[in-house]
């Protein structure tokens, strides 16, 4: 990747069309690029270099990924994108998922339009510290699909780092979709020369996306991305009794609620319960979980959030879960990392900010 | 996608390199496919060729597509994989997510290698009855990352279709990644000679994956796939109440697992309530869930399965959740489920076998 973006048609040991070589390697016989490629200018691709330019106001990149997806990568993005802001920062959320952008909707922002500028295309601002962009904003029709294989998906990519005006900003958070494609390998490419501070990965504890994890952190390796630290999600369900329905099964396998019926026995019979929080592991963790992944990888273990419906309802209507007390445990929980995050040698250090 | 397989990186309004225009229409104007696709010779790709015939001894077809990852599709495409083999069908089972395949995982497959015979590449078996083929079974290395663009993505399953001898199949069930991109244009591109029954859609309650579903939907019909229905995976989390551990939470915040205490106090107390189920919606559904949103877009609901942890443990060992009762509810919603699609008039008359 240090020679120019490769032509997706490439031959498998293509030298890059920037590459002295380009078109005249022995790797090249035969590749439909070749003609092109040994004649093309030399140099660096222009792209690039405007993107550095519009970078060069942006302190820190952070990338949020995911081995699988559906473990709320969006969700943390987001969250982590409300709790800088609200620690006065000024942020800019970008989500890369072009064929599946959640973004919008859960910073509330369903239905706004970009606006164009001289500067360039104009973040949807949540609050004026706190910019959002997404191709979720450029759908005429939320129904519509995005049916586009990975090189236009690399080109609308493109186009977001280099023609979005964000301004002076101390984050900017990258939402990419899950695995490691076009989108993965793209971002890094384009954003390599203008530094990289590291990527956060969200998993559950699930061995299913465990699995996929190890291939995303194999992923950062490969690439040269530091790893911030894996986040487990999902990691059991909390929520208080009180918040439960309850049912009892029928001989014939049906379900009835009872649940009016249970709350007045246990307000009658048994008072205390109705204080406690009800949790179950949800997904088998006892494979060890991200905690002894992390371990096995090498990489820092952020913490662990719990499978919350209250901010899951949050993040459905687009807010922030710090802004009142509905979503204790797992507030809590995401406050304690993103503190954790914010307090790392990564971000305290100026120096390294250019360091990939 | 009538003319043959558009080139990565072609210009937008591509006639196709197998139409008469391929290389002099006017959209063809600085494409760097131009020459090769001028000089190219016309005729039927006969790879497709290669996949009608291999495709001649599979009876039906079947897609299964999310528009969110993490929403249960594989554990879904496993499950329909059991249950149909169950009933004594001959089944194939293909996994095309390249970069995070999770179907080895799901059938108890793990570390599993294909073999090459001189019909080609073998699948494994779970049972006489029972292939599965996935790039999992080809990787040196569990953790190691498949980085790849779209391109060398559709490479692989093209020869996932060409080259595997399943023999004689009545289902051919295909597991596909999250989204609408390469892997999605690939497969319906690379089938559309052989006749697909349609898609099975797997979606959460959530307005988030909704959204997306509606894109899976928007993308089904454009490229004239069937949807064959609509399933709502995680329908809200059902377990028995003895399952659950208990917490307290003190004013300090911090959570104490009373789980011994709560369990003998309910039996001293309030013994009726060790017979309940707790239910809780997990994901918000207040918007009308898959059931409103298929009525919107006027396609089949197939039916709600719970989010059930026992359902989950079932997939992460690999086992069919048929086989004992442990996983009750959830079980007892997927045999609906798969009932009524076997019973369907897309299966059930062979007249339409070969129709799209």
């Amino acid at each position: 990747m240090d020679n120019g973006e490769i032509p997706e048609d490439a031959n498998e040991h293509c030298p890059g069309p920037q590459s002295e070589s380009a078109g005249k390697s022995d790797a090249c016989e035969g590749c439909p690029n070749q003609e092109v490629c040994a004649t093309a200018p030399k140099g660096p691709d222009p792209d690039i270099v405007a993107i550095v330019e519009r970078m060069a106001t942006v302190k820190h990149k952070i990338l949020v990924l995911s081995g699988k997806g559906g473990v709320g990568k969006s969700t943390f993005s987001a969250q982590l994108a409300f709790a800088l802001a609200a620690k006065d920062f000024q942020v800019g959320l970008l989500d890369i998922d072009i064929c599946g952008p959640s973004i919008p909707k859960m910073l509330g922002l369903e239905g706004q339009e970009i606006h164009q500028s001289n500067l360039g295309w104009s973040p949807v601002y949540v609050e004026s510290n706190l910019g959002v962009m997404s191709i979720g904003f450029m759908l005429p029709n939320p129904d519509d699909a995005v049916i586009w294989r990975g090189p236009r998906k690399n080109g609308i990519i493109k186009q977001f780092l280099k023609d979005v005006y964000w301004g002076e900003l101390d984050f900017l958070v990258v939402d990419a979709p899950p695995g490691t494609s076009d989108e993965h390998i793209s971002i890094v490419q384009f954003l390599q020369e203008t530094g990289i501070d590291g990527a956060i990965i969200v998993t559950t504890p699930q061995q299913v996306s465990l699995i996929d994890v190890r291939k995303e952190v194999s992923f950062c390796k490969k690439v040269g991305l530091q790893v911030l630290g894996v986040v487990e999600n999902m990691s059991g369900l909390s929520q208080p009794l009180l918040d439960f329905k309850f049912l009892k099964v029928t001989e014939t396998g049906e379900e009835k609620n009872v649940t009016e019926w249970a709350m007045q026995y246990m307000r009658e019979k048994a008072p205390e319960l109705l204080d406690l929080v009800g949790f179950t592991e949800v997904f088998d963790s006892s494979g060890g979980g991200a905690a002894k992944m992390c371990s096995d990888m090498g990489v820092p273990f952020l913490g662990k959030v719990p499978l919350d419906p209250r901010l899951c309802k949050a993040a459905e209507e687009g807010r922030s879960c710090f802004d009142d007390t509905k979503c204790g445990l797992s507030a809590a929980a995401l406050k304690r990392i993103i503190d954790k995050l914010v307090a790392s040698e990564t971000f305290s250090t100026s120096s390294i900010q250019n360091g990939v």
